[in-house]
């Protein structure tokens, strides 16, 4: 049980503090996670690692010489949100690159993902390797869909190696990628854990029994068995990992033995011993070999065994110093103390200028974001009670947090006089970070992506809103990775991106393409009772949902409805719209 | 809980052949715990540091260049026996002496100091420093009396870097005394700790309370509290460390958050950026602290704070490089592997050429042994249930177990040829580790004794016989530190001792000086149902056992007893004990 805070909102941001407050001679608190507090080599690729709270040493603990740049920090095993990412991994940037690596949830893979998307617009070239080690979250020939645990360590070991030897960004991707191939876990669960302030453990094993292949959030596992002995156990991963070996795996490995939380290190060397006998037996040679807490699920009960397959390459990286709070190893030339601004100003935005037109159309981005806000509010309540048919009811309540929060941070931009692009990418932002949840990453990175798409111009054309619709979906799709059909928002936003590039190509106004466009989402939205979701929030209560629309659709369509009025009516707006943009849909390009 | 064993009785012998799997880089193992498995300077200091299993990190965890030269390792929460203690710190001696160091617990002391007094009597010259950082186990003024908790990371850190450094034997114990002497520890504990194979903790602290300076095994705390937040429980730790700072205190502080087991990562964070800032505003400076689990107690929920007063010399060798499986500090000189011969051999007994009557000697000594082993099986029962009056009545099976043992070492060696020397040393050995508690680690340790005054002479005298009783007597009283009158064995020790002693000076032969004797044992250890316990095994139930005499000084009588009448009667060794040592106290020494 999680016992020693204040207040538990606070918990992970506390806790954070205090970690960095410990180890001031390997990192620094930046907003969203932590940076090396040395110096980096110049040019050096930037290993960013990260993921939800609760694991230490994973993954704040791994930030030094030899391993990680940085680490981005959410929320107890919550992913950080995009902007999160972004500030950490721009912070880490020491001009080779980005590397993020993290392991194959969801969540992270949306936030991730989106911040890797603004990274690479900004010019920071950035790749991304899962880490996917997991053995029981999907069969071998899906090995894409398995979730990373404690293989985190040896993608990220070798990656972060490879990056402080001097590697460059295709090489030290090439080399994660291929430790992350070689990399097999399975883990076991006794008993789950319990987060800050809650009386009840997050998940539960009956008394004397244990779960196979359970996940570290309590992810199902592939079975259930008695408690075995520890002879027992190891038989049973050691034979479940050879079973999955890589196809070019040789006879060289590492072996991991890590605990969760509350089986402790005389159990995790006994269990290790017999491990090591049974690979000798296997031919394989242990070289290197870890035993402790590297991965944890705060005082969850339960251990993973994790295999290695190793080639000298990998041997190499493997086996290279580093130098971080939870993993040291050989020895390392000692680094400079690197000069960090303080937490507020370490990522400080640059000053913008913006142009009359931008500040202008600002304006208009917050004074429409101020009508998605009242339209969400309006309808809070339907959207929960739709959302709960099928759903955790939360659909509701989650898009307000998001409005709320976007709308604040464009009015306070546009007063400012900031530019559309900072004004949606602030709004974006927000909405991400309050929301939490896929449809707040989802809102919250489309804005962003609007932003970025209509920049900071002298002037904006037709043309320039239509990219801006286009933007808004494709980071959509990207990163939610729904098809057509799978009963999600995405079922009303592809017919309303196709209807207003249609109107815009026939030389609709501004105005006159949204009104055309949200019709046809609001139509698609109903249209989506009749379908049974394969994907996002509705899957698990497929059945229950059929004869009802997906609440993420009807969402959008009465966003995008509200937003065509609004820009139809204001005669403030329509004027500029008609002006600046309408007008020149009508006689081609002003001027670019 | 404890899970992971497959037969909980070899937890910890299984449990440390995997930590040596798990670390052959750092550790070899050798009979009762493991050494560094890399090269010593010679004539470096060897600190050997030791105690129960269930601690890891400490102690085995500890065991490296910068560090410890190698950990005696105990069952769970047991002190290594003084034989183990000793074997390996034999293995670890690198020509420089030996420093002893590890927590005040009485069974440690007892273990570690018949150590201490081999090695000594060896010629390896040897030193002890105990760490009593707890100020919750008493005040301090009797700072002496206070148990070792996670301060032994401080005492050990500092004491291993010296002798890294080269430092002598002298100069590392008082640095290693300085350092004790400057810290404080104080820990909270929420709940107990499960053995292997147990269904229940050892013991628990109610839900929703906490117990202040509750010591790592369960003994009593101070006081108990509701479940304070993390806010106030760092103010409570600081204040009363500094309530109890040393007097030599200055501003620069080592701070060191401890988890005991479940209280995880996160948590231990928290709490130290808490802790910092209060240290912070008490206008102390926090030198390179730790966070983390260092000192732990399987899964027992609970953590402490330490504080350590540095100053100049101190400061140095904190933060010194040190390179150990669990603690591992700035950049070391990697150093060679060091030739160890395999577990069995590793401290291979020097072969011995017996003399004849060395031989002859132990032979008796072996039948002595076995009439030994007798009378304690026809006594077993008698003994039990006089202990359980007011103990916890295993006096009978314990002096079973232990003479069993020692009666068959004896009896191997004896068959072999081996000198007296050998044959009660190794018996004396078999007994402390067979029979386990105190009376077996004091039987065991006075047989040393005895057999080490004896030695391998040529030919004894009366006078030897007389040595060696008062060898035995002295070894009891030096290790049990009981007094006459506490109701212990030594009150009928220390009249059988005199009487001999008496009778010896008088011109009495052997067999008349031990019958005179144990009958004086006898006589005393009937009086002992006077006395009130003040020590030892009755203390807890001191009015219980008023009127029954003391189970140790009865056992002691009726072992002499059946000694002095075998001696007297048996015609082999009376013709033995009067041609070699009864007539040569008639007429003085024969030779040498």
């Amino acid at each position: 049980m999680t016992q020693i805070f204040d207040n538990p909102a606070d918990f992970a941001d506390e806790a954070l503090d205090g970690f960095v407050a410990a180890n001031r001679g390997y990192v620094a608190r930046v907003d969203g996670g932590v940076v090396r507090s040395t110096e980096m080599t110049p040019g050096q690729v930037a290993l960013v690692i990260g993921g939800g709270s609760g694991h230490y040493p994973a993954f704040a603990g791994l930030v030094g010489p030899g391993l990680a740049a940085a680490s981005a920090c959410g929320n107890m095993f919550a992913s950080p949100a995009a902007g999160q990412v972004y500030r950490v991994a721009k912070a880490a940037n020491a001009g080779g690159g980005v590397l993020l690596s993290y392991g194959n949830y969801a969540g992270d893979v949306l936030h991730f993902g989106q911040a890797q998307l603004r990274l690479n617009a900004e010019g920071i070239e950035t790749r991304t390797v899962l880490v996917t080690d997991d053995i029981a979250s999907a069969p071998l020939d899906q090995i894409e869909k398995r979730r990373g645990i404690a293989g985190d360590l040896t993608v990220f070991k070798v990656a972060g190696a490879a990056a402080e030897a001097g590697l460059n960004l295709d090489e030290v991707e090439r080399l994660a990628i291929k430790t992350n191939h070689r990399t097999r876990s399975l883990g076991v669960a006794f008993d789950g854990c319990t987060l800050p302030g809650a009386s009840e453990p997050l998940f539960s094993v009956p008394e004397g029994q244990m779960s196979l292949g359970l996940g570290i959030h309590g992810e199902p596992g592939i079975s259930e068995h008695p408690m075995p002995t520890a002879s027992e156990l190891a038989e049973l991963l050691v034979a479940r990992l050879l079973e999955d070996k890589p196809d070019e795996a040789g006879d060289r490995v590492v072996a991991i033995v890590n605990g969760l939380g509350t089986v402790k290190y005389d159990e995790l060397f006994l269990l290790f011993g017999k491990v090591e006998k049974l690979l000798d037996k296997a031919g394989l040679t242990v070289v290197e070999p870890e035993c402790g807490e590297l991965v944890t699920s705060l005082d969850m009960s339960g251990l993973s065994l994790t295999l290695l397959w190793l080639d000298d390459e990998i041997e190499q990286y493997w086996a290279a110093p580093a130098d971080t709070p939870a993993f040291r190893k050989g020895n390392l030339t000692p680094r400079a103390r690197r000069e960090l601004a303080g937490p507020e100003d370490a990522v400080a935005e640059e000053t913008e200028k913006a142009t009359a037109a931008s500040a202008d159309l600002g304006r208009l981005a917050a004074a429409v974001l101020a009508q998605v806000r009242d339209v969400v509010v309006e309808h809070e309540e339907e959207l929960g009670n739709l959302d709960a048919i099928a759903g955790d009811g939360d659909h509701g309540i989650g898009m307000r947090r998001g409005v709320d929060a976007a709308a604040t941070a464009g009015e306070q931009n546009a007063a400012a006089g900031a530019s559309v692009e900072r004004v949606l990418t602030a709004a974006g932002e927000a909405w991400s970070e309050r929301a939490g949840g896929t449809s707040g990453a989802l809102w919250g990175s489309a804005v962003i992506a609007a932003g970025i798409a209509l920049g900071n111009r002298d002037s904006y054309r037709a043309e320039d809103a239509a990219a801006a619709v286009d933007a808004f979906s494709s980071a959509i799709t990207a990163l939610g990775k729904a098809e057509p059909g799978d009963k999600t928002m995405v079922d009303a936003l592809l017919p309303f991106q196709d209807a207003f590039r249609k109107e815009h190509d026939g030389g609709a106004t501004l105005s006159g393409a949204l009104a055309a466009a949200a019709a046809a989402a609001t139509e698609a939205a109903r249209r989506t009772a009749d379908l049974r979701p394969l994907k996002g929030r509705a899957r698990p209560l497929a059945e229950k949902s059929l004869g009802h629309p997906d609440p993420g659709a009807v969402s959008f369509g009465l966003i995008t409805e509200r937003i065509a009025r609004y820009i139809q009516s204001e005669p403030a707006t329509s004027d500029l719209a008609s002006s600046d943009m309408a007008a020149a849909a009508g006689n081609g390009a002003k001027n670019d």
